[in-house]
């Protein structure tokens, strides 16, 4: 994927969803929960502060991240459906 | 639990609600007040400030928070419910 | 009383509201209009400001505070209720 | 009165407003137009300024102020109506 | 008029709305808009900027001032029909 | 036109509008859009920004800007109908 | 083209989307998904900081970018139709 976010947004693949729940069912599609967890593709330079320094990125490109459930934009690059985050929609870095 | 949070926020396991009145009653789950109170398992670095350093936090891993009722994220990680708090969300320290 | 309130938060016990009127008419519970004025139990270590030094606080405990009739978090702690409230919420103190 | 409000916040003495009007006619409660002119009868120290100082503030006690029609807060402190505006409700004082 | 306007807002009196049209017809009172122009007869010392100093104002008493249509707030002093307006509301001054 | 616009707006004189489409059909008044793009007249000196400098405006008089299309406030001076802009509302000049 | 944007503005060339579906069905004009895609014109100088300095663009004429789907003002000049978007506007470069 060759996509570079700008300021402090960073680009995830969102992890998949289980297609099965414990007992065997298979779940539609409609019913499946929105991913809440991915692993970090890209990330920006970080956004200018006050002072007009960059402010440095807490986030790194491998992590795997949680994020709130209703924040990015979706978006199709050459067939990957990833999602663009800004750093503040993250809640924290699973280790 | 291996969940880094952050900027200011914190991860906190819900204090469990009393499944029992004092005259005995058994509440059901939906009659339940959400718990008010937990245990904080993690703390953020602290978010940058206008003089892009970071804020220190008041909060420490050990101890016991009184947060807004509807504030933060509720996560399962492992089988474990926790919550996701923004620092501004603790009202006080239980001592 | 053990809370620690933070930032600019204070821990206020509201003041009794009278249970009879001049004419010594019993008020049911649900007419006494909520107190707007009680005691300091605690207080917090003020917020951070720009610089990120903290502000110092106005309130002292002990004080008898007036606040607005809306603001503020209830909380019992120890079959005790008391309010959680932002300093901003302080109107005055009475002297 | 002992009252001394916080931050930028005065205590004003609302004027009366005039009971009667030019022809004579007496004006039932609910028809007078709230006071929008008053005393000032106490001052806060004013508040902290994004370099934490105090801004300093422009009125003094005994200033009749005018102030916008649906600012403050009305309180009764011993048997007197009085209202806690914020500096920024007065519009104007008159000399 | 002894009106002394606080911060950055100014004393206007507005400038009379025509009460023909050009073709000689009244215009009922309800019917006439509202006036966008006026004379400045006080302006205030200006509000205190970021770093506690008052910013100097571009309005002076005499100034002719073209202000925004819904802005200010109307009071009449001494039979006086006056407007209180913030400085952010006079868009141009009339030379 | 004598106008003075005040900290970062400008005046617009706004283009004529094409009366007949391409294909020669009048459009009546109200089907008309409203034109975004328009010769400036006049422009402010720029408002304070946080240091209490005034910020440079880059736009000149005699500028052909194009600006967004629900922008500014209308005023008819001397017969001429103008736009007083904020120059954030002006998206781009004409070269 | 001739439009230089203003402070952190840019003028954008949307991609053209494509009017047929992988098994040759023709799209009409009213169910294509608006373009997301689009090549930078024209860039403007940067926004001015809370320093007044201008805060350097991170985005080159050229570039493509990838932007939020609802952002910017449409424009039409010279027959060419353009997206004028704030930058912040601008998810990532693809590279």
């Amino acid at each position: 994927m060759n996509l570079q976010p700008l300021e402090d947004r960073i680009v995830v693949k969102p992890a998949e969803s289980e297609e099965t729940t414990a007992s065997g069912l298979v779940i539609p599609d409609t019913a499946k929960e929105k991913p809440q967890q991915g692993e970090v593709l890209a990330v920006g330079p970080g956004r200018f502060g006050d002072d007009n320094d960059r402010i440095p990125m807490d986030i790194s490109v491998g992590d795997t991240v949680v994020y709130s459930k209703y924040g990015g934009t979706e978006i199709t690059i050459d067939g990957e459906d990833l999602l663009i985050l800004n750093a503040r929609d993250v809640l924290a870095i699973r280790k």
